[in-house]
């Protein structure tokens, strides 16, 4: 990224009045000295030179954990994230016997702590570098499409292999701007993590799929973790003998809690946003994809209640499947109704055209960005030709028990590669992940639901028009020429399900070892069709590379022009999340979500009485509710503003998926709170930041200390934090 | 009721000061005097004497409307009132060509108006007296319950029978405070009313039943109405001829409308309120009345939904007893809801323990108002041991078509009588009602569905223990002597459905005019199981008579002792609801429903255009939003703090059911509002008044008057209003 102007944006700054905007941004750490001005106007009393040091405190105190983000809280490798990121570590260790998920968990001394999750690990990350110019730097400009892509990903996995090649640690390299910059980040990745403490599962997720991104909210979305190093310092797998890893620096719990109005900081890994795509993209999103997602979702809830209304069993199968497609509904309607409240493909439209313009008076620049618009525009019509052929194909392809054909058929294919060359995902360093998902598949499936599902979805691909099908499908599914209906679905679904064993897990994990040969040949129905699809796939990931080669030239172009108008206006450019620390400030601040309704930016103990009506999710734990009633311990924790122990808050940090978890600080550097959630009005800020209404979701570090200290007894973490 | 003792009063008023306490109260008229401290610390600019003359202005504009409230609003006769009140005489004049409920409608000229629905009523109260001494002055102490009721009942229809002897108008007798008072209430009838102006149903109804008790509100609940009178200045039926009437005084509208706490007074016919029950009656509300309610809907509106979901013709047949079921519904389980907010059977206990308390400390009474308390609580326990017989046989004889059969033979019976000794509601005053009872069934009947209800009305009958069944019914149904499960419902329904007539309205109009002894010998299976059922019927009419001839010496002994136990802390005592003209005071006021959230007390234009989704109930006209989104002419209707014109507004006034319609007016008396709804959160209030949230909610005559001029035209009526 080009030099921010300083005096241009002092200018900007000075205009604009220090509260006059919700600060949008998931800045990069090394951009923070740019903001310098900015963060002192909003309270922050660090130098914002300390923010920018990933190695250094606090930074180096924030971690990335499985999809979530943690930090550590004390010197002996002990961390803080949400219940929901430990939720896993919990359920490991819960049986009938001895439910930790609903009772909880405090392990009175270390040698208590529970191992976590055998797939969970901790990422420290201690190394960040810039590979520009190693991974793009010498690509010709006229190279095409799939051989820029092959170009792009070959440096990648070079560069990726050299940095993991001494062991413990994981390497990756992001792309930021759509291929603008790249960059290496090392991580130190430990094994050896153990469960400290996690409040009941009806504090850690009072409030459920009910309140999943709604505010007011009352969870005490927080617990403890430790991570361990072998007696060597170095990072190992579980072992009795292992010590505390010693962080090099860990963040201190504030004593003195937020405010309204006061500065926070969120420092993590968010996952993905898509705050510089077009108008046409917006429109894309609104008219097609998440309308479309919607509909397949309620088809597969549909099937799902109707294929396990009497079989118990196959309900709990079932029940993550239910819980993330109401998830993920209510995510993909939030952005629907996000887009409503704004003109969204309006405003994309005004920004290209102030980009434009700007452009223009630059002489020479306006032809190249109406150039570069029109050749990103192209390619989106393009991809667009065939999003309902490679959308259904795709929920074809990746889902159930087929999907797990695909996947054993695909790696079958890789594997008769170099490592080297190998699809991202199928590489060796892939296998442990890759075999435990095929373990896992068992828990989660039933024959007669999916193949309820597949059928719901080879019946949708067969409703498309004949150019955005597939000979090879069409033959499988008995589709004439003249585009007629699948003949006999039910009796080609009865053999395909009769004739394959991949619901058996030994076998799924046999046919992960086997060659391609060996699958070819096998006598399995499902591998079967896999086999017959593979070139379906391995075609559209040629289209896919060839046109992602082609964006990789045209994105960066564009991002280019928007950094540098956004120079001229002395406005800085963050990049799209990507999964790569960041940092974001605002303000604690409620909001209006509609007319005649204000939200306050801090909800009370006394709201989770009132919300308990004993039935799931609102079931708070007896103990919980009479420390409340009888208002015990309140003193320390109280706000005055609110006069009770503040549990959630709102800020109007900028934050997405992968955040969870994160460590909010206040101006000083000190831990307030955990982000856990967005708000259902901020969804569609993925795409376009609404300040009105974009708020983040943080439990109070005074109502996790309230609760360690009155309700769980778990005195001693609070003491190891130095309270 | 006594006097109170003004010096206490004062001082308990001083002691609180003005705004310590939201003002609680549905006071008669006459009360308003003792009242003019407190009302002339609210805002109160009229003499409080004002308000105590029910035949002089502003409390002679005020006039019952149907089962709603309107008032005069010039002197011409024109009155307003809500659409939801006006919505039968909008119907009864659309047409698929000329849809008026659709597309609203306006009088351009008085010979434009159109008539009302034929048995729409104006009721204008012109004369009230107190006739406790004639009705219960001369009743012996020892006077068994069945007598009393007798006594008391003859005593009441002599003094109706002598007050609409004149005619033209209509006469009833009000119990105040459980029969410690009667009053006669004599109102001029006029019969000739006529449509003049009404907003777009989706104006009118705007949110319709999904906003129903809900705030935020952005309804344009009024219409517009016209009282006529024969050319001698009676009251006569619709005709050309007619002139209209010229009411003694009507309501100005005021031009500066609301803010936030300014004061605001409602008159109105409130229905019913349960405020003086005892805590063993609210018990009983919570742990059964209620639930039971909800219960039986739930099933009664799953059984509509199955019973027509293939049939479009039944289901709208139905349409108006699934609005109303869901209505109950959630005016039911928000009683519940309510109740759980507080400790409504503590709060209750805490009062009657006071109240002996008091009663204690002045020697004799102490034991005179245990013993009151106590047989009141013997008299509802011996209710409560028949409450499920009594609550299952009422489904079941008052309901569909075997209810109708069941008054059919009802009304024989009673016609074997003296018109003056026949049940209300058997006299021939109540003929043209029941008449049109009769003919409308047909609208909403359907046998499939009607059978259906029956059938689990009947499942639910025969599961009641033996001792809370009857013999005859028991008998119909085929239960054995040993309890066992009707033998045969199926068939016996349908031999039921197949052998009656009554689903023809031509033979229920026929048996409505038959003698006792035609009934008797009809060959109709529905009048032969009425036939069965009357004795039951009678034989629970008798025991309830002698119970409320007990109850009406005791709850009159209980009020006496509540009213001179206020009186001593200098607190007046208001009756319960009981659809007379009662006046209630307070402030526009917002609330918090729950922790973190904040309800401001203006709605505003924008709210609308941030609702309308295009889909109803939520499809405001085209018209209405592009006036909106213009902001045309919001200058003379513009709210400063909300800077729009204010659409609904709250108030913490004490209203309930009745009130619809009910001129809402500023300290000078003058119109600033039409109170159509109350907030979920306070239905609970009916029997226990909660000031933290029970909220009136009021349509903004500024809205109206913004409607009016800007999107409908209606200047004329403006003028009209003298604005």
């Amino acid at each position: 990224m080009r030099p921010i102007l300083p005096a241009f944006f002092a200018a900007a700054l000075a205009a604009a009045g220090p509260l006059a905007h919700a600060d949008e941004g998931m800045w990069q750490p090394h951009q923070m000295p740019q903001l310098a001005d900015l963060l002192k106007a909003r309270g922050l009393q660090l130098e914002p030179e300390a923010l920018s040091e990933l190695t250094a405190h606090p930074l180096n105190a924030v971690i990335g954990f499985g999809f979530c983000t943690a930090s550590f809280v004390s010197p002996q490798g002990l961390l803080v994230t949400n219940h929901h990121c430990a939720l896993g570590s919990i359920q490991y260790n819960s049986t009938p016997e001895r439910n930790l998920l609903r009772d909880g968990f405090l392990a009175a001394t270390p040698a208590d702590e529970l191992p976590a999750d055998p797939s969970m690990r901790v990422y420290v990350t201690d190394e960040i570098s810039e590979v520009t110019e190693r991974i793009v730097g010498e690509l010709p400009a006229d190279l095409d499409g799939r051989a820029r892509f092959d170009a792009i990903d070959a440096a990648g996995k070079a560069l990726v292999a050299d940095c993991e090649a001494p062991g413990g640690v994981r390497c990756e390299v992001y792309t930021f701007h759509g291929g603008l910059q790249f960059y290496l980040i090392r991580r130190l990745e430990l094994r050896d993590v153990r469960l400290v403490h996690a409040p009941a599962n009806a504090v850690g997720e009072f409030g459920g799929e009910i309140d999943n991104f709604e505010w007011p909210r009352h969870t005490g979305d927080y617990s403890f973790m430790r991570a361990y190093v072998g007696a060597d310092g170095r990072p190992a797998d579980h072992h009795a003998d292992n010590v505390p890893y010693q962080p090099k620096s860990w963040l201190r719990v504030a004593r003195d809690g937020l405010a309204e109005n006061d500065f926070v900081m969120v420092a993590g890994y968010p996952g993905s946003t898509n705050r510089y795509r077009l108008a046409s993209e917006v429109r894309d999103a609104i008219e097609w994809l998440y309308p479309t997602r919607v509909e397949v979702i309620d088809e597969t809830l549909s099937i799902i209640a109707g294929e396990t209304a009497d079989r118990p069993d196959a309900a709990i199968r079932y029940a993550g499947t239910v819980a993330s497609q109401k998830n993920g509904r209510k995510l993909f309607q939030g952005h629907l109704d996000g887009f409503a409240r704004i003109d969204a493909v309006g405003i994309k439209a005004a920004e290209e055209a102030a980009l434009l313009g700007w452009a223009d008076r630059q002489g020479e620049r306006g032809k190249q960005a109406r150039d570069t618009l029109a050749a990103l525009n192209a390619e989106l019509a393009a991809a667009a030709a065939t999003r309902d052929r490679d959308f259904h194909l795709g929920q074809i392809g990746n889902g159930g028990l087929l999907g797990v054909a695909v996947r054993l058929r695909r790696q079958a294919h890789e594997n008769s590669k170099p490592d080297a060359e190998r699809e991202l995902g199928y590489q060796e360093r892939d296998r442990p992940r890759n075999q435990a998902m095929l373990r896992q598949f068992e828990r989660r499936f039933d024959p007669q639901v999916d193949r309820a599902l597949l059928a719901a979805r080879l019946q949708r691909y067969a409703a498309l028009p004949a150019d955005q099908r597939t000979t090879e499908l069409d033959r499988w599914l008995g589709i004439g020429a003249d585009g007629s209906a699948p003949a006999d679905l039910a009796r080609r679904l009865d053999a395909l399900y009769a004739g394959t064993g991949l619901g058996d897990t030994d076998q799924r994990l046999h046919w992960f070892a086997a060659s391609q040969e060996q699958i070819v040949a096998a006598d399995d129905t499902m591998l079967k069709l896999a086999d017959t699809l593979l070139p379906v796939i391995l075609r559209l990931d040629e289209e896919n590379k060839a046109r992602s080669g082609r964006m990789a030239v045209l994105r960066p172009r564009f991002m280019q022009a928007m950094i540098d108008f956004r120079a001229a206006e002395g406005r800085p450019v963050y990049p799209d999340a990507n999964n790569s620390l960041r940092i974001t400030f605002g303000r604690v601040r409620g909001y209006s979500p509609r007319d005649a309704v204000t939200y306050a930016p801090f909800t009370r103990l006394a709201g989770i009485n009132e919300k308990h009506s004993g039935e799931e999710p609102f079931a708070a734990p007896a103990d919980q509710l009479s420390a409340i009633a009888e208002g015990r311990g309140v003193g320390p924790y109280r706000l005055a503003s609110i006069d009770d122990v503040p549990v959630n808050f709102l800020s109007d940090v900028d934050t997405t998926g992968g955040n969870s978890g994160s460590p909010t600080l206040n101006g000083r550097g000190e831990l307030v709170g955990l982000l856990f959630d967005g708000n259902y009005e901020s969804l569609a800020s993925d795409w376009i930041y609404n300040p009105a209404v974009t708020r983040s979701i943080h439990v109070d570090t005074r109502y996790m200390r309230w609760m360690m200290e009155q309700v769980d007894g778990a005195g001693h973490l609070l003491r190891e934090m130095g309270l």
